[in-house]
């Protein structure tokens, strides 16, 4: 008879996945906050976009973002205009920092995972410059350990952050769930291997963040908290 | 042998059906400008929603609106409150009116259609305070028969706006289009016995636009205009 093997995945207990949370959208009331920075940055430099283009792209990486209105706008910009619009961006954005607040639900989510001992963390495709403050307003344990543009060399919808952050916590990306309000968190879902978990809080459909591969889609935190179940993590 | 028998459809030229737009997101970029009125509005009578609710409540009915919001926070509102709410969301909205612009096209789509003997109009569930100063944008020839939230008992998503804009240029609404950026102007259109044309422009998906009944979804006026052939109107 065969000895009995231990199979990989009892070495992870399933009740208790790490979490990978956005941070736009998905924790913080920010999203149209980020879109009016942008809209404002590219106004000054004589760009013109259509605003719901400008939201259907927040939370990718600011340089594909670029890109992308490189290639709509059929305007070429200048790695050194380029950086400038970041750099507009944020400063249009941190004036709007007092209008932020977290979304209903976010810190009682963060607080039921941590006192059940569920591992989490944040990864933004945000500069510490944006998200620095921002996070602020979450009262995040000491120790968790939160990863910013500024340590990956490629933001969403590159899986970068989403391995980091799972490396992070030390454990398995595949066994992870990725919480993300856009298509792009969904995406890099895919790609890092992790099962994405939509919230309707940045203003995307239900609908596009399933056919960008959602396991499951809840309204907000709040709602998120309330079929935690769902995710076969038991509290309580 | 029968006498030849003129179809009712032979009576209107299908390849000039009319087209009944909405105004906000669809022909004009405001949506997000009315978001944050409302958010403001709101914010100063104690009452946090996050904005992405508000936002997708955009386009219907003030009063639905309103009560939907009473729904979703739990908070009564007195017939008073409702109308001072209203009245602040009209006067931060009208502060905003500087960074409302046309969607790409737009001006142009109507062009097009005026020259082209294709009959339009607009029917918008705002009033004509929010309405009338961003009606100035578009250029709207006389003899345009426009329809606000003042000259019906329901705005959308019941159909009464749409039909009375048929109405007013003595055309079928069953052979008329409805243009909208919102689930409740494709309900609307329903509703009437229209076919709903869905425009991305006011920062709804598509998959959210085609469940509620779109017959066909573009980007924006202008992408509508590249297709029209698709709505079977000969231009040109």
């Amino acid at each position: 008879m065969q000895p009995k093997v231990r199979h990989p995945h009892q070495l992870v207990p399933t009740d208790r996945p790490a979490l990978l949370f956005d941070l736009d959208g998905t924790l913080l009331d920010s999203v149209y906050q980020h879109v009016l920075a942008w809209k404002e940055a590219l106004a000054s430099a004589g760009i013109e976009l259509s605003i719901w283009r400008i939201h259907r792209r927040i939370g990718m990486s600011g340089g594909l973002f670029l890109r992308a209105l490189v290639r709509e706008t059929g305007r070429d910009l200048t790695p050194a205009e380029a950086d400038r619009l970041r750099a507009l961006h944020e400063e249009r954005y941190s004036r709007r920092i007092d209008e932020v607040a977290p979304l209903p639900g976010a810190r009682e989510l963060l607080h039921v995972l941590t006192k059940a001992g569920v591992p989490w963390t944040i990864a933004t495709s945000g500069s510490n410059a944006t998200a620095g403050p921002s996070l602020k307003l979450l009262d995040i344990p000491a120790g968790v350990p939160v990863i910013t543009r500024n340590q990956v060399a490629y933001a969403k919808p590159n899986p970068d952050l989403f391995l980091t952050a799972a490396e992070g916590l030390g454990r398995p990306i595949a066994d992870s769930f990725v919480v993300g309000d856009s298509v792009w968190d969904m995406l890099a879902a895919q790609r890092a291997h992790a099962l994405g978990i939509g919230v309707l809080s940045g203003g995307y459909g239900r609908e596009e963040l399933q056919a960008a591969g959602a396991y499951r889609v809840y309204e907000d935190p709040r709602d998120l908290l309330a079929h935690i179940d769902e995710l076969g993590i038991r509290i309580g």
